[in-house]
This record gives structure tokens, C-alpha cells and sequence, in this order.
């Protein structure tokens, strides 16, 4: 059967993630699992976007987890070997056809460009690729 | 100033949204201010991601709003004109840098690669690019 390729988009990169998390091995796997503080440091053509960000707001942030295999389509989840394998696409697993992180953070402090959340789990040198707020958040105030 | 340019990542389709939503005009902002059922359709090639979704299962889709303007980085939230323009990432507008749809959905039936789901205020055609399960969800029972 003959497969018709999949459509290509590009996605941007708006900003990047600074952390003390540097490799997979020490991050948490969700989180509010220990991850720690870390910053997001926007680039300056995209700062208008920002506008209105303030300390103790709730985001979700959306990363690309550029560490990740592309290629997996199945796994375990939490990588439990007691665990039934499950296609990625029921897990939060990073391993997936578009390895999009979707983080929910709260703003401890900001500082022009940079954000400082609390709780995130990507490794420092990830890609942020999209800001928004959750239902019920600031924008619906 | 010289600006570095944005690095680029490629994102790929592994689905399209088939709805009665044919353009933006109709469309409710969010799917739980009327949307209605919709089939979410995968490529064959990605019908492994799927094993174990289950009508009932909640899951968050994420979609490439095609239709989007990327050049916006301020709005009024809502279209209102009554509230004051704001940074794109402290909304749900879909203009925004990188157009990805986040929605919150429930499966309301199966039938191989096709998953008929509740509440989707995506438009017809729109492509998906990812699905997770909520935290809390079923990758986590």
C-alpha cells in the first residue's frame, strides 16, 4: 500500500530553557516530581508576545524535547517493566512522532525577557516553542 | 542589534481532524462553548501510537491551527474590544509564533485508526500533530 508523506510544518523556536537539569538521566519525569526551578529565556523579536506576564501567573508552557526518539511508537509507560507496552500517544512518554513537552508552571519572577517557573522538568538547552495560559487562567479572568 | 535566527524544527502529521467546523467564522473558541463531536483520523504508519485508546478516555490532542495568522504576537483576548491588547502567550488565541492547538477531549467511540471524540473546536482538516494523555489519565491508572 502506498503511504502518502506526511505534511511538514516548521515550527519555530521562541525561546530556550536554562535549568540545572542537563541530562535525562536527573530529570524527573513529570514536574511535580522534584524538578526544580529554572528560567525561560525568550528571544527579543518575540517579547511583545510576553506582554502582560507576571509574577504568580499559572502557564503552560510547550517545549520541544529535542532529545527524544522520533522513531518510538510504543513503550511502557514510566519505562515500569511490569508495565503493558501502550502506544506513546496514551503516555506522556518524550518519545513520540512530534516530541512536544507540555508543561504547567507558575511565574516566580520575571525579568524582562526572562521568566523564572517553578517545577519544570525539561533539560536546560530545550527549545520553547509555545506560551499559553490554562482554560480557566489569566487570559479568562 | 543582529538577531540569531530561530532555529527550526520540523513537525509532522500524523492525523487530520474531520468536523462539521468548516471555517473559522463558525467555529466555537473553545470546545466546551458548543463545539461538537468530530473524528480524529491517523495515518496508518502512526495506528501503533494508538494501541490501547478506549472509548472514554480522556486525552489531550494537539493540532497545527493551519488557518492562523503567525505573525501576531499582541490581541485582545476573546476578540473583545472592550479588554486591552495582550501578549499572545497569556491567551488562547490561535495566532501566535507557532500555531499548536491544545485540546481537551473525550473518546466517544473507535473504529481502527478513526477516534470519534466530544467537544472538538478544531475546523475540518485541521492537522493533528500529537496526542498525551491529561496527568491523572489513563497512562497513569
Amino acid at each position: 500500500m502506498r503511504e502518502v508523506p506526511s505534511r511538514i510544518v516548521e515550527l519555530i523556536t521562541v525561546g530556550t530553557v536554562e535549568s540545572s537539569l542537563k541530562d535525562m538521566a536527573s530529570a524527573p519525569k513529570q514536574g511535580d516530581e522534584g524538578a526544580p526551578d529554572a528560567w525561560l529565556v525568550f528571544e527579543a523579536r518575540f517579547g511583545d508576545a510576553l506582554e502582560g506576564i507576571a509574577e504568580g501567573d499559572e502557564l503552560l508552557v510547550l517545549t520541544w524535547l529535542d532529545r527524544a526518539n522520533r522513531e518510538v511508537l510504543r513503550t511502557r509507560p514510566r519505562s515500569d517493566p511490569a508495565r503493558p507496552v501502550q502506544g506513546v500517544f496514551t503516555t506522556r512518554s518524550p518519545d513520540r512522532p512530534n516530541p512536544i513537552g507540555l508543561h504547567r508552571v507558575r511565574v516566580l519572577e520575571r525579568d524582562g525577557l526572562r521568566l523564572r517557573v517553578s517545577d519544570l522538568e525539561a533539560l536546560h538547552g530545550t527549545p520553547i516553542v509555545d506560551v499559553k495560559v490554562p482554560l480557566g487562567g489569566i487570559a479568562e479572568r
